[in-house]
């Protein structure tokens, strides 16, 4: 790009964006709780009376997050999916979001296709969409949102506490075990249901947002797995300063993951592979009451995965035995 | 990239990236109305009570809103500047503000720079970096900014009337001006002096936070001038269905922009340059009072350009005659 073109298109938005922003993203801005949405300088909203607000960012760029060709439905539910998963391991109700878009042209498919991703997730947790920014550049997509804690305080990765029980939402695995099937080079046959449903948890992942508007009421600690069991549970053990003993046995595996693993990596997949977007959090044994009371009302499976151990090593066991860590237990963007 | 190197990547932050986030951002975004800031699955926050909340996000990308090679302090300043011009335009005080940071690859210098230039900025305004995400990609800065009012009530576009005055602060079209002459192939010389001012009108724009806090409480309509006064004006014009008449003699200019501008294109930067992060608004006459209170307590240099007609053209006037508008605006990213 010449210095001109780069000055050319260095001073932005105007006409042709205002008319793809109200034609793909205006929809119920305002109303409720939000006094000023889409089109002025800045939102206006009003938070709940006396409460605290939970604010989260995330970005998925192309090639990075997210693959060329990725239905852009996918991608409107996905970059909205975990910030929401940020939030719920807060224990917060989504209120708004603000949305930056960045791509290199306007194609009114992907568009039609991406909003219509995006609010319909929205929609299930009448969040709305209060404002953005919309600019060439690379296709990225970076999401804002900003829930409320119904509760007094927030769940973090501060106080889990020796003999805790360690829960995970969901099944594990199932997205990284999609990418490693997807990138096998000898492609071999996976049943389509089972490919179909593990290509659903890696490209819609169903934030967790209801278990953690229950279990912020007693779980000691939370966080949503973004980047693999080990490492999200050693970023609870930091916080909290504790050791923890997980047995892989007890860790919920989907039927699909439990037909097409044997064809996998071990565990890998389950430990380190990252993007499950589920919820791991601690509470004292005495809660497992309460922990039904969740699986009842929200329908989600919970599993007690192991617990909370003095000390500040994470152990893993398999049918009473030491399983050694896996060597890379996550993901490093910059290493 | 490979289908595998993007994997690879595709599953994010780890250990690597909180320590960047702990050695550049993290700097005291704990304390005050910020329970839990950076480091967690989200940041807790606490609202001014019963207070509107403003909200805003801008991005800058590489090449399209800045050069390869643009000094990082000026990048951290600016795309901090550029969110807090929107907030400032509503009438709102800054509080926190979130960042996503897409890099290619980590130069420590460069974070040194761009951070140093972020926090200076927040620290003016008391404002807190509560949260963010640090992921791989072409370089592209994106900033969510909230804000509150201590008025009851925002400046939007939609309440200019005809009869009101249109003010503007500080001086327009440094910034396109500098563009201009950095451009220009035969390298005319331009004092030094000259130069470096113009150059930091257009890297180191400095938001008119005060006198937006000052003027929400009697001005009709605002809007903060980022793609160019005509541009700008008429969508104050829009949002309220009126017209306007400004004055181009009125229009404040500064000595660099004086000396040089005989060099330039006429008007072409004034009128539509963009990136001058003036705020442009409208009042009643009868507040003329108010006015000089602001220009007094603020110290920024507040004009009177011309006023709001019945109708809804604009209309420019040089020396008593009509002068034709600019045969493009402004830009627009996608047209």
């Amino acid at each position: 790009m010449s210095d001109e073109d780069c000055d050319r298109v260095s001073r932005v938005h105007t006409l042709l964006e205002q008319e793809i922003i109200a034609r793909y993203f205006s929809r119920h801005s305002a109303g409720g709780n939000v006094e000023i949405g889409i089109g002025d300088d800045a939102a206006v909203v009003s938070p709940p009376d006396g409460s605290k607000l939970v604010m989260t960012v995330d970005t998925l760029n192309e090639g990075v997050h997210f693959r060329p060709g990725c239905a852009p439905e996918d991608l409107g539910h996905k970059a909205l999916a975990v910030n929401l998963s940020d939030l719920a391991a807060m224990g917060a109700t989504p209120l708004w979001a603000t949305l930056s878009l960045s791509l290199p042209d306007i194609e009114h498919a992907w568009l039609e296709g991406f909003s219509r991703g995006l609010f319909s997730l929205a929609d299930r947790y009448g969040m709305k969409i209060i404002g953005g920014d919309l600019v060439r550049g690379a296709r990225s997509i970076s999401i804002q949102a900003t829930g409320y804690l119904k509760s007094a305080c927030a769940m973090t990765r501060a106080h889990a506490r020796a003999g805790d029980s360690i829960y995970v939402s969901g099944t594990l695995g199932d997205a990284a075990l999609y990418l490693e099937l997807s990138r096998d080079t000898e492609h071999r046959t996976v049943p389509k249901p089972d490919l179909d449903y593990l290509a659903q948890r890696l490209n819609r992942p169903q934030p967790r947002v209801e278990v953690g508007q229950e279990i912020v009421a007693f779980a000691s600690a939370a966080i949503d797995l973004s980047d693999g069991l080990v490492l999200d549970v050693r970023r609870i053990l930091q916080g909290s300063g504790v050791g923890a003993r997980i047995d892989l046995e007890q860790i919920p595996l989907s039927d699909a993951m439990q037909r097409q693993r044997h064809d996998a990596k071990g565990w890998d997949q389950v430990l380190a592979g990252g993007e499950d977007y589920e919820l791991v959090f601690t509470a004292s044994p005495e809660r497992s009451g309460e922990i039904d009371t969740v699986r009842e009302r929200t329908g989600c499976p919970i599993t007690r995965i192991g617990e909370i151990t003095p000390g500040d090593t994470l152990e893993l066991f398999e049918a009473g035995h030491r399983y050694p860590l896996p060597g890379r237990p996550g993901f490093d963007h910059f290493a």
